[in-house]
């Protein structure tokens, strides 16, 4: 399976089906023989813009049926114009006195299939107008240009000036303003992939149409500021010929199908920048809006932004496709905010407190070995590593005498800072919540076991494993609750039996032993909760 | 060059640089450091909603910045958590009295590192709640549910709330109910890029996180129906086991980054095709909300619909990467209009006109081959085949006495049809817009040759040729020009030299000749314009 689609022959009926589960309007039946897209909501006293052609393009032209956009899209098969006939039932259901506007891309099939509809509605007594829509720059003009993403500003336009009641000959001329004014061009790494079709390779090309047909020429983008650059220099020479090289820039950004979302922020990132400063007003948000089904590249497309342009792309639409217009800005940055940075050991001193601290790094840098060894049997063999690691940081504190010892509360911080900095890794992080979380209980005037006990409560919520996970809150948990009816002997006589518990637990419930086959942790102490108990047991004396 | 991007390096620097052109937001430099996205019109007398984590999600999470959602987007490296002191710098960047409300998802990473900022937020002042999210029903419950895209939906729920100016208890309460009731399950067919490293193809997977973690089983799904199936089975009965049967469902399918706009059409389809009927009130716009760079795979996530959950996501976002929501009903279908289908020879006669017709019938059926063989030497040799088909089909039509040969305006009107419905091809939709158009002009009363001048007219607007691009035109124009000024034989004279003429154009302007290296054509008529010159002949007698 390549891609998510079922029957090659229902990719457009299938997609037709989601849009019209989601979006305003009212299709046909899979049995019509033709596809029709019609806006639920029109009402033909204003102009009704139609658009259409092959199908592989969406969101054109399906997705951008709706108020202020298009009253009616016509959806032939995959890359295929379609008939006459479905162009003719599409102005017949749509169009009143108001008249309606066709928008047609510059392909052969849609401008005859189009064309001769025209003709015909004519003869019906429907008031037509068209716009061909022939934005590509890349080929030489008397060949004559391809329609590309320029026309999805077109449908915006007309479909602005009509929801706003304007006659079709105002309608007719705005389109056929913008259609002269649009230049275009694509870029792609590869083809377009076609359901039941398998996709030969292709060198990435410059100027291409959206239907597979040969780019103007091969390229060799080095990376994406110079895959902008190869598109901008034509596109923008094309343009500024037409317009001036003080004209401002409406510019649009579109994913030929296979560009992520991450491409597609870095394209518009260099597109902006490379255009000449100050000269690109506004954006249509980069999305796909005329795709070539899953092709990995992108067209710019250029028109030059007066008011009436900005206005026309800026109102609002019912349509599901059109992803916003937004105005060009360069970032606006700022510097972040990283906090007073506090002096440590700023309280009193507690030389009793100091000697029970000094204990504990002592035990923790003695253990590293066994620790790491104890780790090594069921995880990455690292446990003792960082205990060590985050003691010789506290260690390196206390003889540099920057720990408020006489000060719980501000201790309790300074270690939590230093545990954060210094130890690293998910323990260090939730040592440190611990320790900052009791801190401010202490502050609270909290006794010192309760205010340990918010701190384990706080670094259970973060790191999401409970008593009998296998892991330090197993000796932890314990040793505080014996902490707040007994002594710092009872605590440690908890955390010790707490520890040598986690080797009777067969399945870790979280962290990384969570993934260990249970019998692979049979007998074997978590070395994390060995660790707390040391450190329980060298406070304890 | 596989992907648009620059160094693999700057890909989130480039991306956030690129948003924040379009978007309205303040963000850090690249040297701070840290990346923090920032609405530049929050103002601290609202609840200050943040979240952040790991890039290579986008939109997620700086494209969710912006009124209505984000107050600020904290962006790691790829896959990557941003640092407690990145997370710190956001909260004191946009938090006020009103306090903030992080929006974390449940990795180790980002609870660890947003739980930390929380509790260092907390004891400098700062009024700070958390939200978790883990709507990934794949994992067995007790290994802990991954974030995925239901993380959205919490942005914009909780963004909703706060842009109203509930407080951050309401905030904080809706969010969390929403994290308790979303279930999302993901499906991708390949495993993420990431720029710089080779990726192993990977089988298809179910139940997949966001950071290329393998999935819970492989699978292998037939079409897009069996991938769906396979999606839905699971997360509906954990949805459903959660909120009853009967529950309605919000839905979002988000593109994890590959899928091309037709596949997510499908994917929609799909989806709301196979949910329980009329349980579905509403669905998020399909479109990349939490991608895994560019993933050829999808997620599907579901809400309970309750009233206020559907206003809050239904309300306006300045942010750029919500792509909007919608009610979702069954297509609306309609039978296309057809029209009532005219009655052919349903004028006069004129058996003179009906001989002229004839004799031009017999030419063109006898130059079958002559005209094919011309076709040959430029083009695909077809030319006489397509004009034999036509003629034969007047032909037919005139014995069968069904042509208004005694009416001209009907008359052009039935070749018109005719010549559209069986000569086929562009020439037969040129053919027939130059009838219906004549036509037109016949009823407007023009002369016949004025009418058909008005004719050749439309024929060239539509076909895009002009006289002298080696088409049927630099026959037709001349006799019709020669037709307002003198007789028909003058008509077939200038016809005659028209076509003669073509042999001495070298290059080919427009139609298919337009490809074929010019000393390809020197010397050879051009098919199209001999077969009017013949036509020319014989209506001349």
């Amino acid at each position: 399976m390549d891609y998510f689609f079922n029957a090659a022959d229902d990719v457009v009926d299938d997609g037709l089906s989601g849009l019209a589960r989601i979006a305003p309007v009212r299709i046909t039946g899979r049995e019509a023989g033709i596809r029709l897209v019609v806006d639920r909501e029109f009402e033909g006293d204003r102009v009704a813009v139609i658009s259409g052609g092959g199908s592989g393009h969406e969101p054109s032209h399906a997705g951008f049926v709706g108020r202020g956009m298009l009253a009616a899209a016509v959806a032939g098969d995959l890359f295929t114009s379609p008939s006459v006939e479905a162009v003719l039932a599409a102005i017949r259901e749509v169009t009143g006195e108001a008249g309606c506007l066709l928008v047609i891309k510059n392909y052969t099939g849609d401008r005859l299939n189009f064309g001769l509809a025209a003709e015909r509605a004519t003869r019906e007594g429907y008031k037509v107008r068209t716009a061909i829509v022939a934005d590509d720059v890349s080929l030489p003009e008397d060949v004559g240009a391809r329609g590309l993403a320029g026309t999805v500003l077109v449908h915006k336009i007309a479909g602005h000036h009509a929801a706003a009641g304007a006659d079709l000959d105002t309608v007719a001329e705005v389109a056929n303003h913008a259609c002269e004014a649009l230049a275009s061009i694509g870029l792609s790494l590869s083809s377009a992939g076609l359901p039941g079709q398998s996709r030969e390779p292709r060198p990435p090309e410059l100027g291409l149409g959206i239907h597979n047909e040969p780019g103007v020429r091969e390229v060799d983008p080095s990376d994406a500021a110079d895959a902008v650059r190869l598109a901008l220099e034509p596109l923008l020479k094309a343009a500024e010929e037409r317009h001036g090289r003080d004209a401002s820039w409406v510019v649009l950004i579109n994913n030929l199908g296979g560009c992520s979302t991450q491409e597609m922020a870095v394209l518009l990132d260099q597109t902006l920048a490379q255009l000449p400063a100050g000269r690109v007003a506004a954006a249509v948000v980069p999305a796909p809006l005329m795709s070539s089904m899953n092709m990995h590249g992108f067209s710019i497309t250029l028109l030059p932004a007066s008011e009436a342009t900005l206005e026309a792309l800026a109102s609002d639409v019912e349509a599901i496709g059109w992803p916003g217009f937004r105005s060009v800005a360069e970032p606006a940055v700022f510097e972040p905010d990283f906090g007073a940075g506090r002096e440590p050991g700023s309280g009193e001193r507690d030389p009793a407190r100091a000697d029970q601290i000094r204990a504990a790094v002592q035990t923790l840098i003695d253990s590293r070995a066994a620790l790491d060894d104890l780790d090594a049997q069921t995880g990455d063999g690292d446990t003792g590593t960082a205990f060590a690691r985050g003691a010789q940081a506290i260690g390196d504190a206390l003889e540099a005498d920057r720990l408020s010892t006489g000060d719980p509360a501000l201790l309790a911080d300074e270690l939590g800072d230093i545990l954060a900095r210094d130890m690293g890794g998910s323990s260090g992080v939730l040592l440190s919540i611990l320790f900052t979380a009791t801190a401010a209980a202490l502050r609270e005037a909290q006794p010192a076991a309760a205010a340990l006990a918010a701190g384990v409560e706080r670094m259970q919520d973060y790191g999401g494993a409970s008593v009998g996970d296998r892991t330090m809150l197993d000796a932890l948990s314990p040793a505080i609750e014996a902490l707040q009816e007994g002594s710092l002997a009872d605590a440690a006589q908890a955390a010790r039996r707490g520890a040598d518990n986690t080797a009777e637990i067969e399945q870790a419930g979280a962290g990384r032993s969570a993934y260990v086959r249970s019998e692979a942790l049979s007998g074997i102490v978590d070395p994390g909760a060995e660790a707390i108990a040391l450190v329980w047991q060298a406070l304890a004396g």
